[in-house]
Formats: structure tokens, sequence, C-alpha cells
């Protein structure tokens, strides 16, 4: 067989096996699938370059399913290569299978690098892995498979402004244009046109090609490889191609077929195939550079903003040539900037789109990058869907939010954190840490490195004052109780500003003969619950205060912690920011929220009378 | 004077009084003011037709500085309409000042519609007021004023994307290019070619002009407002024009300039000035329409989906002429459709793009509209800093999130929302409710309608059951003690879903001589805290259930309000999504998370033993 009816062939044996699960497991999108069945057959026969027994190897090339709906032709790809069996194709979507509704990484998937299946994604991922291959110097390229319905989310856009800005010319993407979304007729319907001007308008190397014709992709991807710039193929397709009662037919998104119905399809499509293809091989790419050494962290005698001793660190962990960082134009206030000053080829200029951020970093990480990306934590808001598919990708993954809560001050509500501890609470086997001040930042910072998961570091735009030694240790889950006596008649929770502010109420209260208790909850996922447990024990009243709204952040952390631990008996105040703040300077805005030292302590003593 | 002079004495004194504001307040913004001064002169001198005396009125054109650190340059100008006194503009930034660091709409500061200052939203609230004069009749325009460092926002791209295809021809876009950001140079500097084909592209008039000319910038207005479709002026201007130690200079971005520094610029301006000037009066509007009678709620006497019982109860409401829907491209999943069935010219179809959705409306609020907005409830997280900024907007904005937790089922984690609650709960002012049968999910919505503040409704997308009886009702706070008896020994907390297993494994606790008291906590923000204490101190182990992880949900609002009424005593568990859930069915899934009604029952004698 010729090439073109080897590449037919595999189109069809992809469609049918897409129908075959999809029917098997009783839900999933065999329709989105068949559109891109040539578009699939063409790349993974010819063009990406991958190592199936390999597929962690950084030689390949990675292919990113951006429409992660479309899950059956992928996996009926892996069938195709030899990665999954049969029986495990046709046990999509069912409990316990690796071959999931949506495509995840998993011990037994590793083809799958990232997990999709929330639209517009793919492109920022992809993008942060080119951007990873060319700093390794590795050859290799990324393609990425996107719906055209998902064109519509601006994470897209802002993936392509920075592909054409960085100069990438190693990321292909390919949109399956098969012009009916969910619900109807897309918003471009098959206007090939409009889709290439707006990616020529942003910077892209833009071709056209018929999404059915082989020999036509070929050629596309062949331009595409060349085009000395990121490349986008827009492909005019069939939903449902290749069946006579589903192709360009509305009313069938996202439905499997009936045992009969399926019976039917794939008879028009010629049957069931066994065809086996192998991809090409990956070119051979520079050995990873050695671990680097001589990590020395900065070391801090006077008050410093946790924020620009996280930037300090961050420099210095830039010794380990896996280090990375990312900023969204803001560097200067996130002090990412002490990074690129020392590293600058492993600083990345994302410019003020925070979704693509994320997304760059989760696909660095897939490349064996240790990324930070960092911003204001308010606008770290603006990625929570990206961090939330993160925790699905199993990704590791750095993030630093500066300038929380009213303590910023003059500026405002809308540059204040105030719920990103409950954001980042809410992300599964996430950790979130809050140092108070320079020594700790930096012990923290420095294992944030290593962490598995979605860490989250929260930093204070105001100086602080130095509570630790330098030979203090900070391990995640744990805490410090700064100050205790027997006498203790409560115990004052915080974390990061309000640490300071809880010292300041401790030493007025204690000129009152009220002893206080403080304890610096740094890390505030995972809690050290049994040093909260032992003080509501001991002094019988805890008072949680926080630069964050009531919800979910350090008082409800400290909630569960001791309602995790059995019986509860005590009493536990939440001190919180209630009211919107307004403008003001850090110590005004402090004291109206109730945080403050004399407010904290004014609390304390209407609870104990 | 002629016209020319006096656009420019006007963008003389802005200039002036951006420097006197913020210099005053000691921090701000006064660079990206001056950029803007000569584009907002002759906006508000000729082309912008409001009434300043009556803001609010639906007739007035509207302004949306989306480039909200430009603060300075919107209350000069205020200054100039007579809308705030000179003694108000330099009270900028200080405590209890309307004036603030970033536009906030307050009862003091009417002329501001919404909070801006997190960049790239002002487009599509901009929008949503676009549509929703179109909706209304009226011949109003918005005006939009963006940075050009905001355009790397995929939010601005998918409001552009929006405007050309939803055909609005009253909405106007400026872009100040004065090339410098935070940090330095933005991406595309001064390469207006590059943003007019991008605007061209995403099928809007562009215009290119000198952002110092005025008598060009009234040209470019006059035909932006003839364009007939939307428009995008794009000014090449210089970062602290007018000065020459701030003209076009790296480092002075989001600097007050020094007491002496400000004298001189002052004096390079040409000094203070006391112009008043009144902008155009609008247009008179037809008068809105009366106040629709007859809202039938539906009445359910079988199983039905929350989901759809909210699209039936939204369509229900569109007797209301202020009802309006917007989504996500899932119309059929979140049953807005149904609303579309009765009101199509009511709905508006958003794709996917989920913050200019929310955007959208936002701006819709701003203009008396009864706005809902829904998608999945796991794709809310996408637009989670536009909810952030709604609320401080203090909008009235009403969102539903459908397919709750793991009890979607096969499609996996990608579409499961796991953390919607959390989100929602650390929203100022929001309300939070999730109801567990068709009959409360009726009444819920129709009191949505009328709550201020940021609502959501968290859905199910399988079918549950009856519970409630139609003339049920349900108040928001509220909760519903669904069975209950003097021998109780656990009180089982659940909401949606939860409360249908938590009912069947109250029956097989019973059936083993263990009384449980089932909650449908509904309202999970607020919270019936005196229904919650009485369970504890009755039975003295409440065990919270929730389709959600444990973090900032159900069981830490439960967590909260035992503790806010007092001295704990007692036991609480909470039992929640641990690990990380796959595809499955719903009951497996369920079950798998300890959830189901079998799990919760062992969860239960374990605790009792």
């Amino acid at each position: 067989m010729d090439r073109v009816g080897g590449w037919n062939e595999l189109a069809a044996q992809l469609a049918v096996d897409s129908i075959r699960s999809s029917t098997a497991a009783g839900s999933g999108h065999p329709t989105s699938s068949l559109s891109a069945a040539h578009l699939l057959s063409v790349l993974w026969s010819d063009h990406l370059r991958t190592d199936v027994a390999d597929p962690k190897s950084l030689a390949n090339d990675r292919f990113v399913l951006s429409k992660g709906h479309a899950s059956p032709l992928m996996y009926s790809m892996l069938r195709a290569v030899g990665a999954i069996t049969d029986e495990q194709l046709l046990s999509f979507r069912t409990m316990g299978s690796p071959v999931q509704g949506h495509p995840v990484p998993l011990p037994d998937m590793p083809w799958v690098d990232v997990a999709t299946g929330s639209l517009g994604q793919g492109l920022p991922v992809a993008l942060g892995m080119a951007l990873a291959m060319r700093m390794d110097g590795l050859p290799a390229r990324v393609w990425c498979l996107m719906g055209d319905s998902e064109t519509t989310e601006g994470s897209v856009w802002e993936a392509m402004a920075n592909a054409s800005h960085h100069g990438v010319d190693n990321l292909i993407a390919i949109v399956d244009v098969n012009r009916l979304g969910q619900r109807g007729p897309t918003m471009l319907g098959w206007d090939l046109d409009t889709y290439a001007a707006r990616a020529v308008a942003f910077g892209w190397h833009a071709i056209q090609v018929d999404g059915h014709d082989v020999a036509a992709i070929d050629d596309a991807y062949l331009e595409a490889e060349g085009a000395g710039r990121p490349a986008l193929v827009i492909a005019r397709t069939e939903k449902g191609h290749g069946v006579s009662f589903l192709a360009d037919a509305e009313g069938w998104h996202g439905k499997a077929l009936s045992a009969e119905e399926a019976e039917r399809a794939i008879a028009e499509l010629g049957g069931e195939r066994a065809i086996r293809i192998s991809p090409p091989k990956p070119e051979t790419g520079p050995a990873p550079g050695a671990d680097g050494t001589g990590v020395v962290l900065p070391v801090y005698t006077d008050a410093i903003a946790t924020r620009k001793a996280f930037g300090e660190t961050l420099a210095a962990l830039a010794a380990r040539p896996d280090v990375v960082a990312i900023d969204a134009e803001v560097s200067n206030s996130t002090y990412t900037e002490d990074l690129q000053k020392v590293a600058p080829d492993r600083f990345v200029e994302g410019y003020i789109a925070e979704q693509n951020m994320i997304g760059m970093a989760v696909g660095m990480q897939v490349l064996g990058k240790v990324a930070f990306a960092a911003t204001f934590a308010a606008f770290l808001t603006r990625a929570y869907d990206f961090v939330r598919m993160a925790a699905i990708s199993r990704a590791d993954l750095r993030l630093s939010g500066s300038h929380a809560g009213v303590s910023i001050g003059e500026d405002g509500p809308s540059q204040m954190a105030l719920e990103d501890l409950a954001m980042m609470r809410a992300v599964h086997g996430s950790t979130v840490l809050y140092p108070c001040d320079g020594n700790s930042t930096a012990k923290l910072v420095a294992r944030m490195a290593d962490l598995p998961g979605v860490s989250y570091i929260r930093t204070t735009r105001e100086k602080t004052a130095r509570l630790y030694d330098v030979d203090a240790e900070f391990p995640v889950g744990g805490s410090v109780v700064v100050r205790s006596s027997a006498e203790d008649r409560v115990a004052l929770v915080g974390a990061g500003i309000t640490v300071h502010e809880s010292l300041a109420a401790a030493d007025a209260l204690a000129a009152e003969g009220i002893a206080a208790r403080v304890i610096d909850c740094y890390s505030i996922k995972p809690i050290d619950a049994a040093t909260l447990r032992t003080a509501l024990s001991q002094t019988g009243l805890v008072v949680t205060v926080e630069d964050h709204w009531p919800e979910g952040g350090l008082g409800d952390a400290v909630l569960e912690a001791l309602a995790s631990q059995g019986e509860l008996s005590g009493r536990v105040v939440k001190i919180a920011v209630t009211a919107m703040p307004g403008s003001g300077t850090p110590e005004e805005l402090r004291d109206r929220a109730g945080i403050s030292a004399g407010r904290i302590a004014e609390a304390v003593r209407g609870l104990l009378t």
C-alpha cells in the first residue's frame, strides 16, 4: 500500500476504534474523534518523533491533545502504536482504568503528559514544553491538537501572542475545524480565512488544509516544520466524518453510538482493523546538564519583605540548572527579577497573561524543569482553572503570590489577595505556605523546589521584622510556638503578617497580666494539628488571625485540624477581614479589619471577660 | 479659545491634577495618567454623552476605565466636570475617601460603574453594557479605555471575538499605547500596525491615531462612532507625556512624584487650572419596560436533575423583562437553553469564554439587568478573578454551576467541580446555595433574582428524587431538618446529592437501631448555625458529607458556624472527596470517595463504637 493508502487505512482504524471504545463505555465523544482521525494518522505515522517504549524521554516530540474530549482518538492511536492493548482500549471510562474519559497522566498511562478536558489549556502547556526544549538545546518539537470551539478561550490567544513574541519555532498547533460545538455551530464555522488572519496577526505561520486529505495534511505538516516560527495548521474537517449518519450532523456531540449504530458505522468505515505503526524515532539530544551544586540560601539579620526574600532565594536556587521562573510582567514586584539577573536564559517574561503563565509552567515541568511562577496573589485567581488542572496533571508546580491581604495598603481591594488561601487549599494535594520573615521564607522556598504537587507561597508586600535565626528549620506541616508559658489563657494563631501583629498583641496583653501563646502557622496545608490541639487543650481559647476573608483560609484550616483530632472542647474564634476594604495605609487597614495588634488584644480581652 | 486649544488646555489640567493628586497621596500612577490625558479630554468634552448630575441614568453613555491604575486621570476628569471637589481629588488613596487607589463604585462615587484594577476586565464589562443597551433599544454607547499591557490578557480577545460576532455597533475601545509596562517595554511596543491587524482579524474596525493630537483624536472618535461595528482606537502615546523628565522614560511606572518634582512638572505643563466642562447630554431613550408579572415557578412531583430545575425556573423568571441569561456554549447542559427558548432576545451565547461571560454579566447588571451566567461549575474557576472583582464592584451577579462533584461520573476529574464551594464562599458578601431537589431549586433560583451581591447555585448532573412539597419555603440562611428524633446519636449534614446519600445511610443505620438526624444544608453561605449547634449539642456528633474536596466547602462552613456559636463541645467529622477521582459511574465514584450511603453508614458505625 502506498503512503496515502496507509494513512487512510490507519485513519479508518482510529475512527472505528473511537466508536468501539465509546460504544463500549456508553459515553464519550466519537464524532469529535472522527473529525481528527486523518490529522492524527499522518502525524503519528510520519511526523511525531517519539519512542513509544520510552515516553518520558526528553528527546521525544510531545503531543498535547488540547481537545481532551476526543480521548477515544488518542487511545485508539495508543492502541495502534502498541502502547495499550485492545482490551485496555475497551476499558474506556470504566472505574480504575487508566483509559479515562479525558486524558490524564498516570503511571499506567505514561504517553499522556498532562490532563486535558478543560478547553483552551493545551496550547499554553505546549508552549511551555517548546520553551523548555529550547532551553535544553533539544531538537524536539511540540504538536498540539485543538478543537475549533476552544479557540474562543482567551488563554489560547495569550499563548499565541507569547509564542511568537518568544520566537519559538518548534511549536505546531493544529485546529480541527469541524464547525460544530457542543450545542450547535461554532462562532466561526468553516471560515478558515478568519482563523488564518487571526493567527497571522498574532505572529504565526498559518496553513489551511482539507483535514481529510492525508497528502495535503502531510504537506501542511512539512511546511509547518520548516516555518521558522510557530505554525498553525487550520484543518477543515467534518465532525463524524466517514459515517453517513454522523458526518457534519448536529445533535451528535458527546454521544456514544448504540451497539446497532456502531455496527452500521463500523461497516461504513470498512470494519475493524489491526494496523500497527511505529512513529519516527526522535533525534538524540544533548545529555541533560548535571545537577548544579552550591545553592547557598540567603541569610537575613534584618527586616525584609518576604516577597524580596522569595526572589533572593529563587536566585540562589538558580544554581540548580533545572530551576526556571516565569512572571506575569510584575517581576519587579514579585522579585523574580532576582533570578532573571543571575539566570536570564531561565527566566520567561509571560506578560500580563496569568493563565498562559501557569500553563507554561505545567509544560516545563513535564520536561523536568523546576518551574516557579509568580504574580500578585490576587491575580493568581485568574488562573485557578489552570491550577486545578495542574493537580489533575500530577504536575509539580511552584507558585508565589505576593501582595497578600489588606496589608498592601493604598492600592485598594483590586490588588489585595483575600481569597488565595481558600483557593489554594482547595487544590488536591496542594501545599500552602505563608512565612512571616526572611529566614523562614528562604527555607520554605528552598523546600518548594523539591515538593511534589502544587505548592504555593504567600508573601507580603511590606518589610517584616526578622523573627528567626538562620539555622532554624521549617518543615512543611510544622509550626513555631513563638511564645508560650504555663499560664497562657489564649493561643493566638497567625501566619505571615499577623504573626507580628499577634506578637505585639501578646506584649500588650502581658502588660495587663494576660499570658498569650503565639503560634506561627507558616504551613497552612498541611497544618500542625498536634500543636494546635495542645494549644486549645492548654488554654481553652484559640484565636486565629488572618489577613484574608474568613472563609477557607487559616481559621478554617485550624478548625479542620482541631476537629480532625477527635472530641472538640474549648473555644475557637476567627479574626479575619470581614468588610470590603478600600485605600489606606497598611496600618490603618489592618486596624479597620480588626487584625492589628490593638484590635487583636481588644478582642482577646472581650473573650476573656 | 478654539476647540483644539480647549481640548489641550483641559488635557494639561488633567495631567496637572493627576500629578497633584498622586503626589498628595505619595503613591499612584501619574505617568500612566498623562499618556491618556488628551484621549480623555476630547472624549469627555465632545463625545461621551452623559448627565453628570444623573450618573445612573440609563440614557447615559458609559465610560469604563479598564486601565484602572490611571485612576488619577479619571478623578481629575471628575473634578473637571464638577462631580468631585478639588479637596476630594486631593484625598486620593486616603482612608475612607471614595477617591480610592483604583476606581470602585460607591454611594459617593456614582460616576464609576465597576471596579477596575485587575487588567483585561474592562472590555468584557463594556461589551455587557453595550448588549444591555441594545436589548433596551437605547441609543447610548460604551467607551472603554484600555492600557496596552493589558491587551495580552486573553479576556480581552474573548471580548473582541464576542463583540464582533454579536454585531454590536455601540462599543468603542481605546488603547493607550504608551509602550511601557510596569517593568519595561510592552510586548508590542509602538507597533500600532500589529494592534490594528489583530483588531481587524477579530472583526473590529481599527483606527490608528496620534494620542496627543486632539484634532486627530476627535476625528478618530467620529469615525469610530460611525463604524457600524465595534471600533478600536489605537493611540500612540507617551507615558508621562508633557513632562520632560517623565516622557517615555523607564522607571516611572506607579511612582508618585516628590513635591519638588511635582512642582517642576506642573510648571512645565503650564500650572494649575480650574477649567470646567460639561459633557454632551445623552439622547433620551425609551422608557424602561414595566415590570413583568406572572412568574409561575415550576412544580415538581418526580425526580429531576437540579440543573434542569434551574433552567426551567430561569425560563419562568423570564416573565420578568429584566432577567437575562448568558452561557459559555453549554446551554444544553446547564439548561439555560430553557430561557433561550422563551426569551431568545434575552439570551446571550458567550461561547467558551468564561471570563468574558462573567464580565458581560457584570456590565449588564450595571444597566439594571438581572443577569444569570451559567456553565459547568468546574469551569467557573476560569473566571474567579472576574467574580472577585464583581464583589468589589458591588455587582448583583447570579451564577449557576452545573455538574458538581464526582457525581458526574465517567467524564472524569477535568469536568468535576470539587473546589467551587471553597471558591465561592471566599467571595465577599456572597451567597452559596446547593439544593437537592426540584422544588427547593425552583424556590432558591427565584430568590436569587432578588439577592444583592454575588450569589451562586451549585447543581447536580443526575436526577435526584423529589424531597419537598411545592409549598415548602427555603429561606437563604436556612436549612431543613429532614429527619430527627429525640434518640439521634449522630447528625448527618449534607447538601445537594449528599442529602440523598445521607438519608439512605440513615435508613440503613435505623435498621440497626442507630437513630440519625439528617440536615439539608441547602444554604451553605449564610448557613443555619443555630440548627447545627442544636444538632451538635443534642447528638454530640455531627458528620458533614460533601461531594467536594475537604477544604473550604460544607464541612468548613459547618465548623465555622459551630465555632461562631461559642464554646465547642462534641465531635465534628468531615467526609469529603480526598483522593483524585477518575472515571466511573456516579455510584462507583461516590462509593470510592466515601460519600455513598454505604460508606457514610460505615463511617458512622466506626465513630459510634
